[in-house]
């Protein structure tokens, strides 16, 4: 049994009886083994939360970027394969430049997650526009952003597909902080960007092993411009739990 | 036996040795996985109406279309994978975009879906026109549209055929919903945009493991315009079943 | 014994070691899948066939094409995979266009006919003339038309030959089709248009599985322009069975 | 012993430990499933006879072309697949003719026995040249004809080699024909043209498991034009056996 | 179980069902078959330490060079494939002409880091930009530089990542001299460049197998400007340990 | 053992464990299933001699060519795939041809022999230079000629080296042919034309399996200009054993 | 366990789970079947030492080149797959004249060497500059020369690395010879040309089956300009033993 379905697995993009892409699947088990992140939209703008494994003291913190400007009102947070994240995120750059040079306005936010998507949908052999990648991106991303509609969050997966969400969690917490931000939601929906912060900080808390410290966490917001968050406001942040 | 006919199976395009091609078998496989979506065609116009899966309270439904316009005369529903079905849309209004252009008239109806199926069956190894793909396309429309001949109803699979239909359903729950349409066909062959409404909602609802709500259905109709029905007017049809 | 075959049917164009092409002989049994058709060539024209299988009375049958046009003078019935044979077809009609353009004159049947052998011949990794056509065409064309040498039916199939009949039948049940077209021939070699009408009607009649209607087959003749019945025309043809 | 060998003959162009190239092999078992085919040289000119295999008595025999004329002064029978001997006939008239256009002078015809070699010879994955063949061609020629050195008869096969014979049969009866030929030219080497039609019809009668008739066989002779002999000409051949 | 593992990892660029790119991994063994590396980053600059592996007394140590100029404010020390390494370098080298070319100034550190996990991310059948690499490079690079920021020394993978360290070990002696840093660092964090020197020099000395002499380590510093320290140089560092 | 080993040999240019390219070892098979053939030089030019397998009395002798002419000073004989051995030749004559245009002078017996054995190292996938070929040319070549450093004789095999002989057999018979070369050279190291077409001759006639005729071998000098024997030459010669 | 590792092993450019590239290890295997080659480094020039594999006493000695010249001042030995080295040669004289042609001077010998590594590390499936080679190069070099920085030696392998050394052996033998070599240097490590040409003849003279005589050994060497030793050189070198 198990053998005969590992001999459809291996094709980078050919369907199994059952009609699904194993290579797409498999690429979403990379994200599950990455870091966790947290999207939390509200009215007030969008907060983006993610855990850093620092691996050994002498490391610098600051270097893993799991968080990336796309333009002034855009960020991603990611998880999974950081290579493959960044590759997307300089077809993004290059994307929302190009927009502002040709209509003198910034790039809408589903705009420029669709154009992702069709970037990470064209993976394999023959295909020349795929960023040269012959097998799917390993990597999923919250794109946060601010444009005419307001804030907005969006997730998008290795399969191209993009959904917009209030709140999302990705990575090997993700179970466990999806839950939570449900729950916080239910009780109180209409959240402040003060409360989102929080709630961000506090559920990414519940999911590592490690104790959130000011250089094992990356804050950031799109309200309505893009901000990291230096060390002491995390600081200060995590002085609020 | 099972372990030689998989040896045929993974060929992307390739005869079995009764004639078969497995890999677009497959990606049939992968539309019975999809969502339903009920197209049907009347006098006065044609109703497209789908299922949306809400998989999370915090999900924004209106982010999830399964039914997109086309040209401002035609539009159509989808059932399996959402990207690929973007890949056949960006053709198709690039074609009737170039249609407008050329011949200052809307495209007809057939020949739109006539260039979606020449692109569906060119995926393969040597094709540069199949759209960069190296397998079949994993999803089924329903194309609705309104031209010279009238009102018409599409349907087309990953084996790259088509056929007109009165009424169809697509997806999981194609074949309860396929019997319903039928039957209500046979008592009723001549009805009206407001019948055929309520009968797509309420075939729907029968095959929905979900109640359905304002939020996970979408309903449009050509008549002779595209409109996709606002969650008001979803709301005042799912009163009036 | 079987899994040593089954290692040399997979090779698109390779040799078995008896001298044997397996995937064309797969391509054939695609055809054996196929719905019945039927052609009668007399000296007052030629007449095609076609069995059309409605399965669902929701289905417009008229969408459904088995014999098509491809020169005023030339038309073909098909069998096996309908989008194969409508690349075939679309080659063809560019032909005798071409053909019109450049002498002036229709394009004689048998030029035609050998123009789309060259085309099924040419499939395989290599070949960009093939169409893109990484496998065999999984179709046989039942070829009728009339030119300087008067009324021809030509019968081609996926190994690229063609030979030219009397009156010849495709499809799953070509078998007994043939039996019963010789036997008739055997009777009166010489039979009228209205005639090979009646006999192709007949013949298709004891091969399907339901009652032959006015919209479950289609009936065409070449004599000397192409024509394809009406309902009406079928519906009284019926009637003279 | 036997699945170590089938590890190398499906290789399209390799050699096998011993030194062998399989598909090559297999090609020339192709020619033994084909009807047989015999050329025979005097003098006088060179005569071709071929068996026709009528599948079915509404076929048109005329349609089965097993000898083709080259140019005015050159023909081929062939043996196995009829396609494949269309694309290396195709070849050789452009050649011909180009020869004619070039040098004012009939091709010889060694040179364009040379010639199809060459392209026989070169099938295989990188090879444009190769007709985009990417197997070796199934089937063998004798090219029979008439240049500056006289008659001559030729025999080509898919490993690309050619040799002259004075009497050659090949096809499904080869062996036994191939005896006779012997027999009969040791007991008189040096025969008419008329001797040589009778010679040829009676061995293709020996090896023909029907009765020979004056539609299932084809006789030619190049002496020093192209002749196919007409079917009152065959019958009046068999009447002198 | 092992051996179903065993068809992912051959894999170019395919992930397992867990997620992993099994190629990268092994690429990731080859450096662990190295020789050891170290880089320590003070605030008066970088230091570089190599271990030669010298095989032979008649080898020519200075020919063995495992610390390379990248430009005058930038080198790197390498462990792994050296012909990979070059590759790379080469590329390198020529980024930072290029910009200096541009803009007229020296090339940010990060920049050229970027540059390189760029080329390495690249490898692949379809990738022309991978530096003709069908496989992952199987090196890793310590890159220490001086700019606009300050000394900075980068770690780089096969996976195409890379992140900033104060202290970092590669190679076969890795994992004992990386816990030597972290011990010397958490007692002595702000070290000065010559405290430096002869922790880099110790360190290597504890995992080296043979005896630490002139001839088989290599130490460098970027401070600001690269300089290799020659024979003399090093000796006196080994009377100073 | 036997099926680990065949898992390598089937890669067209791939290393095995022990260091060796198992498609050429086999293209060397291919030699030794073929005709013998032997070279002899001497001070008064070069003799070549071998066995035509004439395996059918209606067979012309003549059109077995297994010595040919590459330019006036300069001819080989071949063993192995006939085929191959004139893409070689057609290759030969063209640079011979090329080099009388540009230099006005004989290509010297060398370079002519270096430029086959570049041809022949240049098989496999990625190669244009290769003739095509896909594979080793399955050929060995006794190349003799006559230029400024007097006469010489080369054999090429198919690994593309070449080494120059004083007299040297290939083929199957060449073992034994071979020795007596030697046997006679150890006796008189410094023979005669005339000697040598006696021993080359004898040399063949002790390893073919039928007696020697003036039509199953052929023999050919260069001294200085190429000459084939007539059949009158050959009986002449045949008498003189 | 072995069929594990064989599955690697095939792979062109692959990693294997331990991180090594086997078909390079495989290359160098292939050098462990050449003929032992021998290179000493003085400071008054270098010399090389080629034992010659003479299989039969017809060959001609001379046609065996084992030792090469590059360009007046530069020359190398090789040991493994002739064939292979020539096509390196090649590019190395090609690449020496373009030096000259281009700075009016000879190219140095490290520059040339690195040149010939890069050459070797790009075969593979996608490389073009790759000398069209589809594996590893089966071929080591001893490099000779003398340029501004006076004589040197440099060893290049199938990896594509290349070391300097004052005395090496590469070949069957080079086991034994290195050990020699290494002996002879300690004992006197400033040794003469004169002094170097004995060592390198008798080090030979150990690991060589066969007798040393004037005709199986070349002897070479670049001081400062290269020179091929005559055999009568050769002979007196040997009677200096």
């Amino acid at each position: 049994m198990f053998l005969t379905r590992s001999e459809y697995d291996r094709g980078v993009n050919t369907f199994s009886p059952e009609g699904r892409l194993f290579q797409v699947e498999y690429a979403l088990e990379a994200i599950k083994l990455g870091s966790t992140a947290i999207g939390i939209c509200t009215k007030e703008g969008v907060v983006l939360a993610v855990e850093k494994r620092i691996t050994s003291p002498l490391l610098e913190p600051s270097s893993i970027e799991k968080i990336m400007e796309i333009d002034e009102h855009m960020a991603c947070a990611m998880s999974g394969l950081t290579a493959d994240a960044k590759t997307l995120i300089d077809h993004a750059r290059a994307d929302t430049q190009q927009h502002r040079f040709s209509y003198n306005e910034p790039m809408p936010i589903e705009s420029t997650t669709q154009s992702l998507c069709d970037l990470a949908l064209r993976f394999g052999e023959d295909s020349d526009e795929g960023g040269g990648m012959s097998r799917p991106f390993g990597v999923a991303l919250l794109i946060a952003g601010w444009d005419d509609q307001g804030p907005a969050l969006y997730h998008t997966d290795p399969s191209g597909t993009y959904v917009k969400y209030s709140a999302k969690a990705i990575g090997s917490g993700s179970e466990g902080a999806q839950s939570s931000l449900q729950e916080a939601f239910k009780d109180k929906p209409d959240m402040s960007l003060a409360e989102a912060e929080v709630l961000a900080l506090s559920t990414l808390k519940q999911v590592m092993e490690e104790k959130v410290t000011a250089t094992n966490v990356d804050i950031a917001r799109v309200a309505p411009k893009y901000h990291l968050y230096t060390e002491a406001e995390v600081q200060a942040l995590i002085g609020r739990l």
